[in-house]
């Protein structure tokens, strides 16, 4: 398939995109930099460094002999972007291109201004792009189960059917997040339900939870095909994070009383959920709701199963409970439905004692590269 | 109080200054002109020209003695906005700085994007204006009946418990709107609620239904206090724009079957409103939504009291069914709950042969300047 990858530089972008081209799809990847450039304003680089978006993609065919095309430039120039579909003409578009932190959402003025310009004005231009030039090209966006807050209900998948005095609808699940970011997630979802709605748009919308992992079947390949890792408090996802503040020697900061439950994957499973959704596309006017999870933990939960390894390893691993910097419950009810993408072949990597010694053998090899300084800023909502 | 009027320059930001100001409050008002420069791009003016905002004020000071304070700028920008609050310090903020037309947001690319930028950067800018500057301050926000659509459950005021699988909680009521500008308003309000849960704001929304009317006690005092009246189908709400089109001798345009069925308001009626909602502020961490209308009528209804009245005056008028140009329901449930805000107090103005007449009596002075090529563009959705 011609498949459009926009943010196809960042940690699920690129995996996604030596994964397409692998399976023989014609790839076409577009980035800004914006999270590279955010990262180094910040001081809060991954772990390791990457080749550029053009390095990684020459280092590629190199290895594989596989092309892939990129185009260095911003979603929210619909000139730019308009163009890029008129030339490739995609059947389907991975909308990766959102900025993609709780934590720097919340940071400061311009940062939320950022964050919410950034991640509806692109959603607007793709939706335009799609409509002015391949209408019936397939919109993944990746929502997050963030959106739905922690109802007192069972969470499905997108949808409820409501009754109410003696009559009854169906509606999108309610949503209430917990960050600006996560707002603006339920606020592209508005904007691509009207279109879908209006002009018959195919828009699948994937519902993730945290990411975790370092690898891929492709990263594997060679050591410069490696995914961005972060591991500070803005850009790292809370296992990711944990696991290098356990070989660090830094004890895994919990907030709060740490009952906070969230659905989790491997990144293995989100490029497959993205492939499965791109291989099955929404039909004209859908707008295919699915959560993109594997299993559930609580904070705690997470941090016992890294620290149980982590000890394995021969860290001395310490948790330690620090006031919640965010408005959020920290025990609560949780019980989201997330059985469409199984149904459609997804075979789910859990996380093992197995995966969790993985991620660790492979961040102690970059263990000299850990800046103490960059895992805590105490970033406040 | 000290009030601040963002988009005071508009319909009903005008009207709103002025009754604010002889009720003795402290009113400044803020607008950029986006309206007026909107309506002359697109050659869709109001019916009579009205002078700038420096000069209402002039004039308003000349006829009643009470000053209102300008200032020309763009609520989008961050800097205009925040030293606004710090110097003035509202204790309430009514917030009309939205691009107010549906029809306008659907007619291209930079119409969309216009209006979904300046809605939502808007309004994250009043947010932390309030936050950094005066955080007890109250937010009211116009919100529109339209957020809702026409879903076939009843319409409560805002909020709705929903039992799913045994289990119950409260949520904002399920929105899903006909246009992109109505979808602006849902995204405006995931913003404003998040905020109020995260940092305690004030916030009323006023869902208000679409507004008709010439005339408020203050307009009277002299004509050219007047506030805009549109008739064009961007700018022109239907009642506005039927009641021109009957004294233009132009078949009065029903969308469709016409069973439309909306709620609606007199001006008098939203300015009351917004005073009640004022001087009755919302309480600290609290969004608190009111359904501001006070009737519904379906579109042929609304047709066949204006062709009764326009008749009686002498007009030939004719009711023609015309294509729908937009993506909607023409025969629906409608059941909206619209009860606190005459909790509140409000009296409301409701839609006689009396307020026709009198709307007509006031086109009819205006008749000479009615351009007919701007009744109908043919926007389609």
């Amino acid at each position: 398939m011609k498949v459009l990858i926009l943010g196809g530089d960042g940690y699920l972008g690129w995996p996604t995109a030596m994964a397409f081209s692998r399976k023989g799809h014609d790839v076409l990847v577009v980035d800004n930099y914006l999270r590279r450039n955010i990262c180094r304003d910040l001081d809060v680089e991954p772990l390791f460094s990457v080749p550029n978006l053009l390095g990684r993609i020459r280092l590629w065919e190199e290895k594989t002999g596989e092309k892939i095309g990129a185009r260095i430039g911003d979603c929210c120039s619909y000139g730019f972007l308009t163009q890029l579909f008129k030339e490739f003409k995609p059947e389907a578009v991975i909308h990766y291109a959102e900025q993609p932190s709780a934590p720097y959402s919340m940071l400061n003025h311009h940062a939320a201004m950022l964050t919410l310009s950034n991640n509806l004005l692109s959603t607007l231009n793709i939706i335009w792009a799609v409509h002015e030039n391949v209408p019936d090209c397939h919109i993944i966006k990746l929502g997050t189960m963030g959106e739905y807050g922690t109802p007192g209900i069972d969470i499905e998948e997108g949808w409820i059917d409501i009754e109410h005095k003696g009559r009854k609808d169906r509606f999108l699940f309610p949503r209430q997040a917990s960050s600006l970011y996560h707002t603006t997630k339920i606020q592209d979802t508005d904007l691509l339900w009207f279109y879908v709605r209006t002009w018959g748009l195919r828009v699948t919308d994937l519902m993730q939870g945290p990411v975790y992992g370092l690898s891929t079947d492709e990263t594997e390949i060679d050591s410069g095909l490696a995914t961005f890792f972060n591991y500070d408090e803005l850009f790292g996802t809370v296992i990711n994070r944990f696991i290098v503040q356990a070989v660090a020697g830094y004890p895994l900061t919990v907030y709060g009383k740490g009952g906070q439950t969230r659905g989790y994957l491997n990144i293995r499973d989100t490029i497959a959920c993205v492939e499965l959704a791109m291989l099955n596309p929404a039909g004209e006017g859908e707008l295919r709701i699915f959560n993109q999870i594997t299993e559930t933990f609580t904070v705690n939960e997470l941090a016992e199963m890294i620290k149980r390894v982590g000890n394995e390893r021969g860290h001395r691993v310490e948790i330690k409970s620090i006031e919640n910097p965010r408005v959020e419950l920290e025990d609560h009810y949780y019980n989201p439905a997330y059985t469409g993408l199984k149904e459609l072949g997804l075979k789910p990597h859990l996380l093992t004692a197995e995966v969790l010694h993985d991620m660790f053998e492979r961040v102690e090899l970059h263990a000299d590269k850990i800046q103490m300084h960059k895992i805590f800023r105490g970033v406040k909502w």
